[in-house]
């Protein structure tokens, strides 16, 4: 079956290239997939020329606007409604497209897509949502900066769609959720995390809660969705980018001056630490949903490749396979919200 | 010039077999230290029976009571009055010790900590800080942990008690301060990272105020202070860390799966790896100070060994003889705060 992705051509630092490339990657894999595309037409064409097979999946809608990278969410909202951005997300809305993918502005992708889209029947505010590398296997990780200050209300939402989305999305048949504290004791935290924490256990939800969870717990793949507000999971997103960029760093820095043995070394090692580099890359992570709109919107690291991005169009192409949002919308009817549409509360 | 040191000797994992060793490890790099150290005499006396150098310049108080490790801080501060960690504490107000080192539970040392110590002039609220490892060099990282919900005014005060540290402790003869936040841009943030940006931008004092700081940026060491509240700096270590020994433990299992190739590689090259090792060590790192307070309080990690010990030790011993204390309070005086004491506002 067909699908359509709405791309914002002009958003990410590399942009346009890596969009159009990573496009072109990601019909390889789904042949089924089709493109609007939105952006500065001279721009856009030459690259869409390059490669035979998209061109004909894709329809190129011209716009000269784009959202500038600094540019505040409410200056976006208000001054960028040509932009490439905020017309993928239109197209959304009018049903042209079945997801929008950027790699623009965060702040502004979230501002236009609350504003344009709205929220699921339920859901007061939109979440940033990731899979991460843990040790076991791969964590959710919401939300990630898009609600600066939460109350217990917003992270027990984010708890019931970050344990929608590793079921459904990663195939985790009983997703274990925790919620990022200083430490496992009930007494733990603030009134926020505590509230939560009470919520979830009381809920009429078949939400398997463990508790709170620290840091090392995160890494350790000890719970399979991590629930924390937008301030503190950005930070600790960004902690571990850092750490693991700072390792790996040290790692070349100590092979490169460790002299002909480390050299030789690494050279029949090589291997493994492709295995390594492999496990860690990025790109594989990439595509942040923004979980709890009317629509499914994924945001691309700016800074990705073309490798990049095609999994981010992959993430948002199996949001809307797997009805993601319906199953937030039929999960937040069973916990009896009163903002539920009758057909959803029915239904539970 | 001698300088005595109170240990709790029942505190952490492995107490009181590492407090012993680390007091004697720690002697041996400076013989002029000696230890006041409170424990349960059957269980302390044959250990230090082991070390006969420690056991000249160590006055063992025996007290059976200790401070469990998960017990509530405001429990421990009503039952745990004659526990060994409480009497080392007391031995820093009476003067019988020039600082207090203990491994064990965080929460209840600093409840006790705060109850008998108070702050410093100036200071209303005391902060857990560390030194952690960043790419260029190493980075102080204030607050780990003590204080759940800050407000802009303590993070101004974090800041200067950062700066001190960075330039006493450390030598860092012009510290570059950053507050944590979700982005670099003036906008970002809350209210309370925003007031105290605005704080340190308009402050009296000399600080070199490098503005909000991301999380990749404290890894990549842009700055040489980062300031945070304790929620989100206890979060960061525990991710920085939890990420880091995977990272370890993932490059242990590519080289054990990868054949013999990978093995002799590894073999090659180790000496290289040993860099490695020692640069992250956490034992390096060990020893989290408790600033603000009317006297030298250190934090062990629960979870150390004899080295690990030894450097907290060696800590806390820097801190007294480099006088950081006063060092803050004319800091403070500095910036014309209203509870300073006549004789540090007329030195300013």
């Amino acid at each position: 079956m067909s699908l359509t992705i709405g791309l914002d051509a002009m958003g990410g630092d590399a942009a346009p290239g890596i969009v159009v490339a990573g496009a072109a990657r990601a019909l390889e894999s789904q042949p089924d997939l089709a493109f609007l595309l939105f952006g500065d037409l001279p721009r856009v064409e030459p690259l869409l020329g390059q490669h035979e097979r998209l061109r004909t999946r894709t329809t190129l809608r011209h716009t000269p606007d784009s959202v500038a990278g600094g540019a505040k969410p409410s200056t976006a909202l208000r001054q960028g409604r040509n932009s490439s951005m905020r017309l993928a997300v239109n197209a959304v809305k009018e049903g042209e497209a079945a997801a929008a993918v950027s790699a623009g502005n965060t702040g502004a992708l979230m501002a236009m897509a609350k504003f344009v889209l709205k929220t699921l029947p339920g859901i007061d505010r939109p979440a940033i949502a990731s899979v991460l590398p843990a040790r076991q296997r791969p964590v959710v990780v919401l939300d990630l900066g898009a609600n600066i200050e939460c109350g217990a209300e917003d992270l027990f939402q984010f708890a019931v769609m970050g344990e929608v989305f590793s079921r459904v999305m990663l195939g985790v048949s009983k997703p274990r959720v925790g919620l990022l504290n200083v430490g496992t004791e009930e007494l733990k935290g603030g009134e926020v995390v505590r509230g939560a924490a009470t919520m979830l256990r009381e809920s009429r939800l078949a939400i398997d809660f463990h508790g709170f969870v620290e840091g090392t717990d995160v890494t350790e793949g000890v719970v399979d969705v991590v629930v924390t507000d937008g301030f503190t999971g950005n930070v600790a997103l960004k902690i571990a980018e850092g750490t693991a960029a700072m390792f790996t760093s040290a790692l070349r820095d100590v092979i490169r001056g460790g002299g002909w043995r480390a050299k030789l070394g690494y050279l029949l090692a090589r291997p493994a630490f492709a295995v390594l580099r492999e496990k860690f890359d990025s790109r594989r992570y990439n595509g942040a949903m923004f979980l709890g709109l009317n629509g499914v919107v994924v945001k691309s690291h700016g800074g990705t490749d073309a490798v990049g991005f095609a999994a981010a169009i992959a993430v948002a192409a199996d949001l809307v396979r797997k009805g993601t949002n319906q199953r937030i919308i039929d999960e937040m009817g069973a916990t009896g919200a009163a903002t539920i549409p009758v057909a959803a509360a029915t239904a539970s």
